[in-house]
């Protein structure tokens, strides 16, 4: 396997498993995080610690794993990092708009470095067992040059195509999947209970004939029990998904009805004050509509 | 295992492997259809043919698998037929809607029959295979009673509880399920392809990772691929399932918002003559809103 | 102008006003209603008790003013009563479905009496005081014949066609329309004092400028102010007649995005006990989706 | 009268006929737009061209009508063209949003400028003639100050309070209902035609009973008959104006159901190809998904 520097920006659930996960397959990397601690975590596996982006950029490549489109802008879509920078390739790893693809794409180009989207599907655990999905769009070249980096943190990468913007449309429309999934579910079992079905009987039956996989029976044990806490992935990122699919659907003229209900659902919630629960609270939503009790 | 007299009515695709399944496991079955056909077709397997319904009526056991409400209410629901009925247990299979499983319930326990409603997930393939999934609801004692001949023609039998209309309403919900599946996907394919994904891979990834299984394996390839016949369950059966998801709805005061979207989709497909194509066709609806090309 | 001698059925809050007024009118009326006490109201004005239906079929019209398509068709969709008829032609105001009026006009021409639908906008003040607005569809002759009955209840009667379905479905719009007034200005006083405007001021600038009148006026105020009680027109007849305009869509193949909205709200506010409100209190959900206190 | 020396910006449509009016009240105004044609025809009419923002700025009062929220942060929101004004206070009657109101209101203030919202209701016809609606908010001070102004520009000025974003509330409310309202008529037109009624004939009932005014028979005239051009209002911006009522619907948690169907049925029609169209044709939406000729 080749073995090549890697500079890797964003150090939190997700990034930090990551990108211990590319030192225990052998690279060099240097890490960099806004705030140190899970810095000092990193370099007790084997990173060094970098001064700032600049020294990050001064890898090979680029790996970025960052919270929204916001701190993305913000952090690395800056003409003087680029202007300056060594890498060859940046791997940005974030669930971010179908429009901010784009714009990077053709600021990388600018700058001569190769540009890869790569969002994931798993959870921080998944993350540190190397176990992720990794969809991916780029050129080719590209793609090939990164793909041992992939391979050390994802069980498969999918391929989309040779625009990154794919792969972000990719992940954007898997995460519209799973938030249709959870309302389908809410109000189902609102519909139920409301005839005198017990939700939990209804999920059980679902998730062993029709729906089986690991969404249908997590999510629908939540709603089934109304059991919206811990939050694996809290409420406003949901709606913030759900967002990035309206705005990816509004640039090209394509109307999301359930989209829109997710929308509507969502804002519902966190008016109630649900902004700290997990997604699956939106079922909430269904039982308030019905006069349910909470 | 206790044999018991059968009169079975309603010989459709399902119903002729389901009665099939009762001659094979030893019980007698007398069958009644409206067509002749599929009568000489389970006599040929051993069956009986009734020449009415009092025939039927005049075994140990009835079951029904008929096509919709207002089939059971001419043929079944009628008082003279149960006031001279010798059959102590209606087991009625169809998808029909919770207010006439309140209304058979109320009219057989008038003429101390018992009644059990065990609507099932399945195909015509997997009925005569006698591996349906039924759903039952009704008297433990009748439950129990039935349970050889429900044994005989499904893989697995879910009690949803002792008021038959439970399980017509967890079958509502599932049906429910499947329709917004397959408009989640509508959308999703159409967001991907409008922001140059091919909705093959999209299908592909998902069903690889987060969505494994039938439903979303074998809707999605035809969302995917646009291919919509043959129809496996006709678009216009779909809308009658949405309606009576929302008419146990409206009973209860259960808004439905993603069942509100599909009723108006499957109505627009239907406005655009795809009646005799499967429900996917929904997804033609999700395209057309975007202006992508049939 | 030529007298003629009317039965007429139904005499609630809008009936009586409508009888008073032919009465009025100069023509002998024969009344019915289910209740007596209107009954002996109307023969102080004049009117002749019918002992029963037939005695008011007896008459050269009918006008019926019934509450809904169950009371219609159990009372006057009769064929015994069509039958011994003398009266030449039935008129119908009441609110109905389209499918009721194309089964009345088909069973009426069955037996040779005319059948003309002629639903009406306004309250029981403005019944009493013949100001009605008519609006009327039916065969031309019959439209003639009955031409001086609706002149003494209404200020003017619209014309739709000679189909009388025509009627009922532009009555059904109408209030599709109201419907629809009343939940944009739920949701547009909503967004208003959620971002610190008064809704009543918002109204009061609105129906100075854009929307004059009295539908934008009334009910402004009573969703501004969140004063939903007396009831003029109780919320669960507001849900019926948009399931008047979902059905009668539904039956062509026309998708009403709105009307699913309207539905779902509806049913909201009944799932939270508003049963006896004016359907103006549909703005309460619009509110409680957004937080806002009652 | 008080005379004061006004900078105005933005000779669209709009603006030159409302710096036509400051101009007849005796204002010395100072215009500036993008393109030079405009001015001419306002120097004709007395005023003075100004050769950059600065001297625009070098005035009593600001008042600016430009066409959105990014041409307004582009121009006005200038912490350099602030810091050098003369100008006390600047009135904004432009339809922009919430947001862009909080943001604009503080930069005023930091400046020491006061910032009245001011936007109005009206066509260029009507704001040659100074004749339009303006919804006003600011502090009472600054309302007070540039009162001569609106005065000189509308035929009434309605007060929203002493913040500038609750003007822009109720400017983003009005125009959702204007789009509710079209949607509504859009979807009776089209249940209408279904069930066998002339639109024309419903529209002409409807506004000459319960929906008079201007909006109701203009729009009902362009749905019932179809007549998109020319565009009095192109479709854009009523999905521009729907995204605003949205936005400030998601700033507070305010769901909008309606505005959701809104907003996927003007993507519908832009992904038809309506863009020039006046947002009337959203009307063709509701044709088409029932299946109507266009």
């Amino acid at each position: 396997m080749s073995v090549m520097t890697v500079g890797f920006v964003g150090l939190g659930a997700m990034g930090r498993g990551m990108a211990a996960r590319l030192l225990a397959a052998g690279h060099p990397v240097r890490v960099w995080n806004r705030s140190p601690g899970p810095v000092q975590e990193l370099v007790a596996k084997g990173a060094t610690a970098a001064a700032g982006l600049d020294e990050v950029y001064d890898s090979e490549a680029v790996v970025s794993m960052l919270p929204d489109d916001r701190t993305v802008e913000a952090l690395l879509l800056d003409g003087a990092l680029l202007a300056g920078a060594r890498a060859g390739v940046h791997v940005n790893m974030a669930t971010v708009s179908a429009a901010l693809a784009e714009h990077a794409t053709a600021l990388h180009a600018e700058h001569g470095i190769g540009y890869v989207a790569a969002p994931v599907l798993g959870r921080p655990g998944v993350a540190a067992a190397g176990e992720l999905n990794i969809l991916a769009a780029g050129e080719a070249a590209q793609l090939e040059r990164v793909g041992p980096l992939l391979a050390a943190m994802g069980r498969r990468t999918w391929h989309f195509g040779d625009r990154p913007v794919q792969a972000n449309t990719a992940k954007i429309s898997a995460n519209f999947l799973l938030a249709c999934a959870i309302e389908s579910m809410a109000e189902a079992c609102t519909l139920a209970e409301a005839n005198g079905v017990r939700p939990t009987d209804l999920i059980e039956m679902l998730t062993g004939t029709l729906f089986p996989g690991p969404v249908y029976s997590g999510y629908g044990a939540m709603v089934a029990e109304r059991r919206y806490e811990p939050a694996g992935f809290r409420l406003p990122l949901g709606l913030k998904d759900v967002g990035l699919a309206l705005a990816a659907g509004e640039a090209r003229n394509v109307p999301l009805p359930f989209g829109s209900v997710l929308r509507d659902a969502f804002l519902d919630a966190l008016a109630h004050g649900d902004a700290d629960k997990d997604w699956a609270a939106v079922a909430a939503v269904a039982r308030r509509r019905a006069g349910l009790p909470d």
